[in-house]
């Protein structure tokens, strides 16, 4: 009886290595999904990896929404979608300018990138104060930015640009000193192979298996991602992308195992419960501390995240509009992943340059409220609702780095960021008016470094005299740095 | 012990079963591949079915070769290849008439097909006197002419004609009474997933396992083809391709069965070995009976299968050149497939209708000694090499078609076919005298009827008086027809 | 009295030289149009000019329609014009195929020319058998095929080949020693200028003046044409073309003044009436003798004058439906301009080149019936309707080249051509008879040289006996040819 | 004697007359030339015509170069003369991204404007505060925005946008209440005719006499514009050009000649001499007061007026850059032409739009400075070079808008304008004191209003104390406005 279980767990193990054997040979990777030593594909134990610290030091990056969508360039990056669902003004869209007959695949050949300067753009990022950069490597559209092994004609080095446009890009932005992260859609709105699982209430894995996989692999294998954005999840559930092997064999043997974050964007319903950081919803921005880490990622241009032909400057966020964004997000424990998108002729139009810059300068006066940083015990000012706090601690608090301030954490500096200047320059604050008391701390406006400033208490607010404001170099939010003396 | 091997072959058998059941789920096809009755996945097993009989019936066949090269037109349908290989003056057409950076994907939004109209195609080949149409469902470029699941974005239907030619051809030349077969080649030039196989030296089958069964499986379930003529299958052998795997089902359960044949491009080295018909090499014409049914496929543009635009009417072949071919194949026990190149636009050009309808109003005339014919002792005339015999037998040769007559064999007529004219009207022959001594026979024209010849024989050679040529109908060949009074 | 007389002279004098100053001076041509020793400026005049006797002897002539209705290649030449004019499957070609507001000038682009190889397009013509050349430099889109100083950024060198065809042509057409015409659209559709003159009832000449002369004389100055072939004249009268003044400098002043012929359309009710030759209508045939020299310019693609993607073989002559177009037309006196249109590419079409090959086959056995051949007592065979009739003669009659032969004329053959083979191998003839009977006669079939045949004679009608066929080498039409013994 | 000196005389009338039916015919134009009650067509005369006054008051215009040239939008508007010149960068660029034989014009196709929304337009320019818009009716390409009569084929309405750009922004333009004007290119660069009369050292007329006068009286009949501004007149001296033949009529006789102001461009070596207004070389701003009306056209892409797609934010100017070049233009008696160049799609950029918008916002608080104001006896500071004066008088100088106030003006206000604010908040002015110590003045800063300021005098200089700079509403530059209590 012992040789009849012992044989039959022999049989079954061979059927196991069978199967596994199979999916090796698929993709001609050594490496086994099943590590035996690491993280097991589940979520229990996939939640438990400490986040990278990189990431949450980090705090500002970029995102780039850049695809096949930037030739029609209307609308947004759902042109395909919304044209194909007969939304009115993307099929008038189409009638006017085009023949009768034509597919999107057509627009391809004219996302020409002929003028995609990756060292260029590394530049602009390095300047606007950006630590990480996002691309999309692929989206909803199934095009590539990289020549998928398995997306074959339908990627930028066989139509358009024919140019590895990850490849060159990941090789610039290092060359910077940042960090190079991919933007990976799960779906593909009209892959058949896709929709057949769908049609199959995703039953089958044909897509998965075959494509996804293969595509996911090739990327990390061949670009080394320190961020996987995944998205495109939310038709099926998380056993059908097979995300937990996925990520335990990125944790556990990938090339990137040791770097590597990914969002929260792996399957419906786990948006918000599992992944190095969340997303939650695009543009998410809670405006209060949450137990996890999270990212903002929010477009500059209001209505879109691929690049549009017909923004109005009043649809582009305002200076003031973006570091709003960015500062209630990071005192709030977030990063901000602040999307631009380029042109089809590979080029960041100059009001996004702008805006990036505009950050750029703010950030070379008030970076230390930002980068590093770590949230206060108060976040939005209660009393002063423009006003948010970062601060700095001694040691970085690297297993709940969105948590406030702990008994034994020794804080270097406050910083009260407002995003409005006052009218009469003094600026009311309540939050911090406990810590005043103490009347240890000397407060001065980044930018003004040596300028003192004095403050007065009643009624449990602080009312603090900002300098002249003809002296001041941040045009659009000013950080206040509250250190002991 | 027995319980040891009877569990091992338990296992065995669970791990057979569970990497069927993965490849059924993956197609979404309830047939099984291991059919217990049928024949088995070996060429000794395979070999043994016999050609459908239609297929020899039909003798006339018609080729299209049509796909993206069709947009260059330029060279031939292995214009991807020459020009990526640096033949010079594939290389010269790119420069001197596209930018730089030009890849040959975006050639496809250029085949547009706006005037192809199938029932007037299917109306032509019914004319030309074809009973078979051979269309490439795929060439090596890897376009397909039909939706194929596993070819997202780099088909007729995502690009260039937005139509499912292969569907749209298949109903219109059955609407005519004619059978409908596809090309298709195993190999891709510029697939990457075959090209990594390729680079494994075939040991990975990966291409195989993720997209050729998938197509061809498709191609078979969706158009129900008559034919499937295999192509581009020299690289690797058979077992790489799976090939006998794929014939087993084919011949055992797909939706096939009864009907179908095959060519014999199924591996390195099974050209002219296996397979219901031996294609050989392009343009293969042996001039001698073989011992297996076999298919003459030319093309009528000498140089190439595809359209090209720069034809000189001298590279086409004339109707006596094509006459020959069809005449000298179908006495030695052959089909002939004749090629034509159809435009991007979707049309037959003039030259190639007036040949086609040339040769459909010749096989008006002499069909008769062509449509179900069998071969004759004798094909190619000792004496008079411009004579091809064949004839027709009261029982049709289902095992043999390409064997001569036997001893048990009622022959009910012999034809003999001149492709020239004799100055002096006196037609010479060799084989036929010693039939024709025995004095029973009667001598006419095809499209002479009732003009009974006469004949005077000397030195063992007959010598038949022909018509006055002012009398006759056909333009480039004649056919004598000898019958038994 | 005599004073004021002669001093309004002088001025009205010196009103006119200032005019033909201002004219001379706008086209920096040194030559006066009003030649005081020449052909006057009105048909009267003009109509005594004896025709360049090159012209009656070439016989053959080919004629091309290229412009950008290459590029839609659909219907025919005028497709502008019927597509503007809502002609139904020219407005759904356009909205089935291209964006809604596409313009006709945006086909000029896609006017390629790139296998336009001049030298090889005149080797066919002079292997057809052709003895000039009329190539349409404008046709009634107003684009022309040469560098047209007055219709910049619509020419062939603007836009489109990027070439001057005209120039390159001619060249190459010169080098087989054939002669150079240029057909001529004298309106243009769609010209503004051209429009505003019509609006204006052709009492405003804006559009001769600026455009029309400058035009024709840079084409004359420049490619020195043999043939000015004018069309494009019927909505407006001779004096608003300006057509005598233009014909007095042709042919007193103009580098081509010994050489030129130009045909009949020169405005409204001109076509018939004046003109070195007359075209009269299109595909204009009497069958019967004119009394002046006449042209019949017909298209082998019987549709259409421009090449057509669409064309079906029927559509298309047959070799017989040719030579009976060559053979009649001949015979009547005229000259035949048979027209084949090129494709956008720059090819001339398999079967374009077939029937032009034809052609010169047939020609190189009959030519000595057709060239500087003259027409002779009888046309049209009043018994065998199938029979044409030239003759040669010692003097060619320069004066009337349509004329029959006059008493004073030495006729050195007669020929009769047969356009169909009598199944007996009899041929009969009504118009000959007389002149056998005079029995000094000897006939042979043209290609069957020093076979003489036999004839009897009875009830006025000789019947001939022709030689075997077989022995034959024409195909489609057979001249006898009569000379004294 | 007298008789014939009469009769000659009246020759002389005769021919005269019929020389301008001629040309009068041509045009079909009623209107004389040779106004027998204006001005004649000399300088003397022409120079002697009052400013038109709303051209002064109006003060900001929007000046709009657009053209085939946004198509490549690479380089600068000058791309074709460049590329054909063979500057190394634009060679590159043809030669990396189109075919070998791409012509210039084959660009126009593209030149889509399918998103040109003349009503928003003219919203943003109202927006933006300015008075007058000018538009390139045809650049020196050739290629007009109208649908020219005598640039068939080469146009707006025959290729590219199909639509009449001119007209459908004059009505949209007008429908704000703005003025609108066309610039106009007298040369073409690669006009055959045009080169022709070159070759000839413009001794012949002919591009003028069938080209250029028809084309602005075509613009003038059917637009009215209010401003001509004619450009590319270098290369040949006025005569050639007509130029006071052409600005009599247009004075005399025009519909335009109430309201009509021309520049100064007619000719080599009129710039700077004759014309209702100079503007000498681009970007003209000579920091001081002129005595004739002038205007400082300039571009707010620093690098190019036409669009192009690769500008770089830092290549823009800045807000105080374009305020700058406004307020000191203003303050010298200049107009400021502001170039922003629109897209092929018929957009104008977001970054653009900013600036203009900006600049209104600007206006919309220191307009009182600007509009209808004149200079002041000073006009940059001499003691702070940030400072620029303007005034507004009681009456308007309808003679000589650049002069300073005379004696007899009353000045109802002083602005000086400074584009720099002090750190310390106290402003330092020079030119003003002398008048502020009249005490009889007060101070306040425009969108402060009621806000009084006061200031303190010594060693010549004033220094005027700002308001806190918390409470201003001007982001870049402010105004200080002076009258009497």
């Amino acid at each position: 009886m012992r040789l009849l279980i012992f044989s039959i767990f022999i049989c079954l193990a061979y059927a196991k290595i069978r199967e596994i054997s199979v999916i090796k040979s698929e993709n001609n990777i050594e490496t086994d999904f099943i590590d035996r030593k690491g993280y097991r594909p589940n979520w229990r134990d996939l939640d438990k990896r400490p986040l990278p610290e990189w990431y949450d030091r980090a705090k500002i990056g970029i995102f780039l929404h850049w695809g096949v969508y930037a030739v029609p360039s209307f609308g947004s990056e759902w042109f395909w979608m919304n044209w194909k669902s007969n939304v009115t003004k993307y099929v008038d869209f189409m009638n006017k300018n085009y023949p009768p007959n034509f597919t999107y695949q057509q627009f391809a050949p004219m996302f020409t990138a002929e003028f995609f300067d990756p060292a260029e753009w590394a530049q602009l990022f390095a300047e606007a104060g950006a630590k990480y950069i996002v691309l999309t490597s692929k989206h909803h559209e199934g095009f590539t930015l990289f020549p998928s092994k398995r997306s074959f004609s339908w990627n930028s080095v066989d139509v358009g640009p024919k140019r590895d446009l990850v490849g060159e890009l990941s090789a610039a932005v290092r060359e910077r000193g940042l960090k190079f992260g991919v933007y990976h859609s799960l779906y593909e709105w009209y892959n058949p192979i896709y929709l057949q699982d769908k049609n199959a209430s995703f039953e089958t894995h044909t897509y998965v298996d075959t494509k996804l996989w293969s595509d996911l692999k090739q990327l990390i294998y061949d670009y080394k991602p320190s961020v996987i954005w995944s998205d495109g999840d939310w038709e099926a559930p998380d056993d059908y992308w097979r995300s937990t092997d996925l990520l335990a064999w990125l944790y556990n043997s990938s090339p990137v195992r040791e770097e590597v974050v990914v969002n929260d964007r792996w399957g419906k319903d786990i948006p918000g419960h599992h992944g190095d950081f969340y997303n939650h919803a695009d543009r998410f921005n809670p405006g209060k501390l949450l137990d996890h880490k999270w990212e903002n990622a929010f477009t500059v241009d209001k209505l879109s995240w691929g690049y549009r032909r017909t923004m109005k400057i009043g649809e582009i966020m305002s200076d003031s509009q973006m570091l709003f964004q960015v500062v209630s997000t990071v005192s709030c424990g977030g990063n901000a992943l602040i999307n631009v998108g380029p042109t089809k002729e590979g080029t960041i139009i100059p009001v996004f340059q702008e805006r990036l810059l505009l950050l750029g300068e703010w950030l070379a006066i008030n970076g230390d409220a930002i980068y590093d940083s770590s949230p206060w015990f108060s976040q939005n000012d209660t009393v002063n609702g423009k006003v948010w706090y970062t601060c700095t601690k001694e040691n970085y608090n690297a297993t709940h780095p969105t948590y406030p301030p702990s008994a034994n954490d020794k804080i270097l500096a406050i910083y009260a960021i407002t995003l409005e200047w006052p009218k009469d320059n003094w600026l009311t604050l309540g939050d911090i008016t406990s810590y005043l008391h103490r009347g240890t701390y000397q407060v001065e406006l980044l930018g003004n470094k040596g300028v003192y400033l004095t403050w007065k208490i009643s009624n449990g607010k602080a009312a603090i005299q900002l300098p002249d404001k003809a002296t001041v170099r941040s045009k659009v939010a000013w950080t206040l740095k509250f250190t002991l003396k």
